[in-house]
């Protein structure tokens, strides 16, 4: 990859020749001299939603009002849900909109428990999501059990081998995040959960830092249980609703345990005695949050047609493009990168680590037009959404990072975000 | 009540005279010949909810970005949940938004039990709604407890007696829907309360079919708990995020069973231990839903504006109109009151039996224009919504009522609402 442009217009030429570049003018782009690097913490506005969501206020809500339920409402966690797993490697019958990813993740969690009660370790590593240590920890309390947190050696990559050797007759469940958060480290789905399969324990994965940009494949992988949000890569808009994944073969053995009406075999019936419903929807606990699901909907149609394959392969190219520009104008200067440096091991964001890491992300915020984000200690977190970021982005990005250093920009804040005087 | 009118202009005149009809017109009213009686079940869309959302999606998600969690996002839950609070007779600091009516019945439920382990039992009636029971059910076999459903005698009026009889030293929790979704009955959660505080226990209680129609006081009523939906009077559209309230002086001793990042103290810290907030922003989970949060928020303040007393006072009068209606139109004709005779005991809802009742619903749907629901066995729902709801628009439905059965109209259907041809 030594042949990367240097140039502002080297990078544009590379955006020209894209196939999917013109999906950026698909999404609304209020200011255009602003380089949005924080699609992995809320994706952009896709044009199409504004509208879509008008039509369910306005025609379903406001004028077929109740009876919208008969109309599709009902069923639009599935339908939905159903799409999404295309971009996931599942069937359509095996994903559901729903809650929050933390519920979900607590729904499966415990359901996984419960199924297996002779069983009381959930095996996880340090690398996770906090929400996801603690709703483990939770559902591990209410089951009798307990959560080992396996810690990450250099705090980016997994721990793949201590994973492997901590899974064992009495490890009930294996729960990661396949993207993790901070680093981007991705972990081979396929291995790890063949790995809690040989202990004889499901594998669960949070796909929040990879749907959308990283290509999974969950049947694939044979993995047993997913979740993750729709709010980073799938542009589903602020608190989107959630999802979850239960492979087809596990549905009829697990229950939920929040099991509300819309899980029911038959709601309307309201009958004092709780039936799940069979397959996917028994996952489900209370009334759909039809407008938010709404607004998930065009942005996973938009990812569909894009299709995972070249998104991916697009996310890596911009993401080998940002290493490349790192090394050459960045690393001098005393970033370091705080991703793997593998490819295949990584998710669509790239963390970079500076002494001054907070101060240099406010004044990139407030100075520069650049906004990613920033996670403690010291990373500033450029993340790659392959449907609107660009080769000139990136350059930019790179190119402004560089001026908040060497101009000593970032001098102006201190420590807690304030200007100093 | 002998002196309500008979006629149609008589009924005009009394909306004339009302001084909250004007609020009518800030509904989106599509099809001025429907009369709209399910608003019980999904209230009306506000003209300004639109606006709002339209705002939120394009100005703060489209434009703001990731940066519209700083500006007033993350206290959403807070700020929408603290006006909310004005309309139930809590402080601003004792209501949150968040998840589903279920999702809080069973953290508040499964928080109550697990802080007394001692105690077993959750006491509930046969009335409440099937899926408060079903999450009953759930948190108390997690907790190792159990539910008792106390019967009610006639299937319309609460059990009180047999409720105050069946709480003692191994109650756990006292959980009712304040209004019961198929008779309208409305318990007297001051008076049920004090029963369960009698036996010790707290009382936890499910406001979806009052809030926005019947005047709750929780603090008043010394209420320790409650949870409920803000699609029926309250409007915030299907699906709609629900409520939740702690007592203020409770907050501090009860854990949320679903230990989400949203909940913890300082979530941006990312520590790997969980840390309750503290207040009511514990019992959140998840990353607040944004776009249907800020649908919430313009029909709560129409409520605010319009008034909880006058509100309550005006659904009474239509109420009390209608039995004296169904007295003089409907009783002959067979139609029984599936509702509470005494105001002071029924919500904003009136149901009326009869022998073809699903029948008689179908064809006022779809010959009549009428909107109500059905609940079975018999029961045709007619929901009264304060702000919109008009004397008119109960005189012209009960006389198609009429219509539907003197003309034999329901026979052109069969009891699976297919058309008999």
């Amino acid at each position: 990859m030594a042949d990367w442009p240097a140039t502002l217009d080297g990078a544009r030429a590379l955006d020209a020749a894209d196939p999917l570049s013109a999906f950026r003018e698909r999404f609304v782009i209020a200011d255009p001299a602003l380089i949005y690097l924080d699609g992995n913490s809320l994706g952009r506005l896709p044009r199409a939603t504004a509208g879509r969501l008008a039509t369910v206020v306005e025609e379903e809500w406001g004028e077929r009002l109740v009876r919208g339920w008969g109309e599709g409402w009902f069923e639009a966690p599935q339908r939905i849900g159903g799409k999404l797993a295309g971009l996931l490697g599942a069937t359509a019958d095996e994903v559901v909109l729903a809650d929050s990813t933390s519920v979900n993740l607590f729904k499966l969690a415990l359901a996984a428990l419960l199924a297996r009660p002779e069983r009381r370790v959930v095996v996880t590593d340090d690398l996770n999501f906090p929400s996801d240590l603690y709703v483990l920890e939770s559902a591990a309390r209410l089951a009798g059990g307990a959560v080992r947190v396996v810690p990450s050696a250099d705090g980016i990559h997994g721990p793949v081998e201590a994973l492997a050797a901590a899974l064992d007759g009495d490890t009930a469940l294996l729960s990661l995040s396949h993207t993790v958060f901070k680093s981007g480290y991705t972990y081979d789905m396929a291995a790890l959960t063949a790995a809690a399969h040989r202990a004889g324990a499901p594998a669960l994965w949070d796909l929040s830092h990879s749907a959308g940009a990283v290509a999974v494949d969950l049947n694939g992988a044979a993995a047993d249980l997913a979740v993750g949000c729709t709010y980073k890569y799938l542009n589903g808009g602020p608190g989107a609703p959630a999802f979850l994944y239960v492979r087809r073969d596990l549905q009829a053995a697990l229950a939920n345990p929040i099991s509300g009406w819309i899980g029911r075999r038959d709601p309307f019936d309201f009958a004092l005695d709780y039936a799940p419903a069979p397959g996917i929807g028994r996952f489900l606990t209370g009334t759909p949050p039809i407008l938010s699901l709404s607004a998930v909907e065009p942005g996973v149609e938009m990812l569909l047609e894009a299709g995972m394959e070249r998104l991916r392969e697009r996310s890596l190219r911009l993401s080998e493009y940002l290493i490349a520009r790192w090394q050459a104008r960045l690393e001098p200067l005393g970033f370091r990168l705080n991703s793997p440096r593998d490819p295949a091991r990584r998710g669509s964001h790239v963390s970079l680590g500076h002494a001054d890491g907070l101060r240099v992300n406010l004044a990139l915020i407030h100075d520069q037009q650049v906004l990613p984000d920033f996670r403690r200690p010291d990373n500033i977190r450029l993340g790659i959404a392959p449907l609107y970021n660009t080769f000139a982005d990136i350059h930019t990005a790179v190119e402004r990072l560089r001026a908040v250093v060497v101009e000593r920009l970032y001098e102006r804040y201190d420590a807690t975000g304030l200007l100093v005087t």
